[in-house]
């Protein structure tokens, strides 16, 4: 079988495209650079990143399958127009912000938006630019992506496997919801770990010893302070609301255990960071699934909008779609959508589905 | 030469008292593990963290050189005081908080308190128990000791010399500067990463997938909360108006950053997480030194709490003492103390000494 997307472009060959580009190119792709600064398409081909390189986006989309847009937060609606100009199969981004991207591209673009599917890999490091790039970045991350309802299930399926071969696990999220659950996760704890930083290094300033007290513990905490800000301005700005009522409401929660400090509850207390121990035990480790499964056939026919809701109702529930394809049977017609997901979990799943309306037929995996 | 504090006895075998009677038998010392739980001593021995147990620090301590009491932090005081009943020469904790430990010792043993001398090491690990213990645990860690006016340089210098012996590095802190700095770099981390983690596991309740993005900022950031909880009710309680000026002095920080989201200030938000940056990136890595360094020789003879004031200065000045001794005349008399230090800030610990009325010899070494 051909290689599905065999031909991508990279808009942006920093430390996420770079990584990118070496990963698809490992998989046998050929792989497009597109950067206005040639400097930087010749050090992302040195660094065998991409197999050429390209200064407009028009130019390198070009008979391209896939378009990823790897550029900071605000210029990505424009780059994912220029790319859905370029007559591409999908486009997708790897921004961390997904709800404005999604909405300004349906604005711009309604009668192609549908071609766009919003991505956010869970990966980086504290590198900069393409001389950080590995392409063993993804490798067990969780990708989101942002399937919405005007999605094509082939589509979402063929970036999905994709991927897949690069290593990572997708995950489909609805886009609001993603950007206040990455608030928790990532955009908040990235400031609280600044803040952190930087009250410890003011009182440095009082007494030098301080910074050489500092034991694992605090380095780990403070870890993601030492990457490069300059990605946070755009981030906060367009994720301003949820991380602002994040922010409050981890004030307001660091409030209660000041309290409780300052009044020695000390059962209070010992509950708390309990309560904390077991959920941080609990974080799952890495991504990958062992386990029985089950596979979900689903027929797709009459149901547009399917994929976004299987999808959501999978990410509300916690279920991690394993795999997902799209069968067609030999008569031709719309086929089938085959979710492959694991049996702890899957009952709840197939009841959701069952009370969305949807006509499932389940069978077990080996 | 015979190697100095050659018995030493451990009062609690547990992860970390077991990691440290693990390398000082590796130095070729002998240990003796002193717990009331004979279950713990029989565990500690077949770990070879102990050479021999006993139930009380009576028992245990006779004829040892060094105490090291390895409890939880409410039960060192009435420990430590009967290992200075024990009649050894030097009696050394390792707990998180000073300055009560040191009050309390001074108030009830106000003849022989200064035979001991305050520490704690800045390490340790996720897991608990001797089952835990790890010889290497101290390697190139920061080991805070606190002598004060009282504590005599040769004894200083021997427990010192010792903790040099398995890998640490020793940083002499006053008491009370101590439990700020630990309030800033160890305790408040911990409660700040355990309400991080419990704030993402009330909206994972909601959301099944937020924990599956985590990313490794977020697993950095909240590693600290999978600890043990169960020494933290006692290290609030003991430190508790540092923890809470300081956990004030984070929630306001964290309000000005949520601020400045809100209101898009995207000047000021750069700025803090490059002044976060710089100061990230300018933690040490480790307590090793490499450079050039000078001795400075400050004879000891009519100056009754010269260690104390001497390693005060150098902690608030961020000078590293990276060796000391007692070097005494061939006609005997109470000696010089011996110190090393990087060149760079010697200059000003010269300055801050000869302030004091220090008479001071300096010499490069190499």
């Amino acid at each position: 079988m051909a290689t599905a997307l065999a031909r991508v472009a990279i808009v942006g060959t920093g430390l996420i495209g770079g990584s990118l580009g070496m990963a698809l190119r490992e998989t046998g792709r050929v792989v497009h650079g597109i950067d206005h600064r040639p400097g930087r398409l010749d050090r992302a081909q040195e660094r065998g990143a991409i197999d050429r390189g390209f200064p407009s986006v028009a130019e390198g989309a070009a008979g391209c399958d896939l378009v990823v847009i790897a550029v900071p937060a605000a210029h990505i609606p424009p780059a994912a127009c220029e790319a859905l100009d370029a007559d591409v199969r999908i486009v997708t981004d790897v921004g961390s912000v997904k709800r404005p991207v999604v909405t300004a591209i349906d604005a711009w673009r309604p009668a192609t938006s549908h071609r766009f599917i919003g991505g956010h890999p869970m990966a980086g490091s504290e590198q900069e630019g393409v001389e950080g790039a590995d392409p063993a970045m993804f490798l067990g991350a969780t990708w989101v992506l942002t399937p919405t309802a005007r999605t094509s299930a082939e589509d979402y399926a063929a970036l999905r496997s994709l991927i897949g071969e690069i290593g990572a696990e997708v995950v489909a999220v609805e886009p609001t919801a993603h950007d206040e659950l990455v608030a928790v996760v990532s955009h908040v704890p990235h400031l609280a770990a600044g803040t952190l930083m930087r009250l410890a290094s003011g009182r440095a300033i009082e007494h030098a010893t301080l910074l050489r007290l500092a034991a694992g513990g605090f380095r780990d905490m403070t870890r993601i302070a030492a990457g490069n800000p300059g990605i946070w301005p755009d981030i906060c700005a367009s994720n301003r609301d949820a991380i602002v009522a994040t922010l409050d409401a981890y004030i307001e929660a660091l409030g209660e255990v000041r309290d409780v400090v300052a009044r020695g509850d000390r059962n209070s207390l010992a509950h708390m960071l309990t309560e904390a121990m077991v959920a941080r035990r609990a974080l799952p480790a890495s991504a990958a699934h062992a386990g029985p499964i089950v596979e979900l056939r689903v027929p797709i026919e009459d149901r547009p909008g399917l994929l976004g809701e299987v999808t959501t109702v999978a990410g509300e529930l916690g279920v991690n779609i394993l795999d997902l394809e799209i069968a067609h049977s030999v008569e031709g017609g719309p086929g089938v959508l085959v979710l492959v997901v694991p049996e702890v979990g899957a009952d709840s799943f197939e009841a959701a589905l069952a009370e969305r309306g949807f006509r499932i037929a389940r069978r077990s995996v080996e």
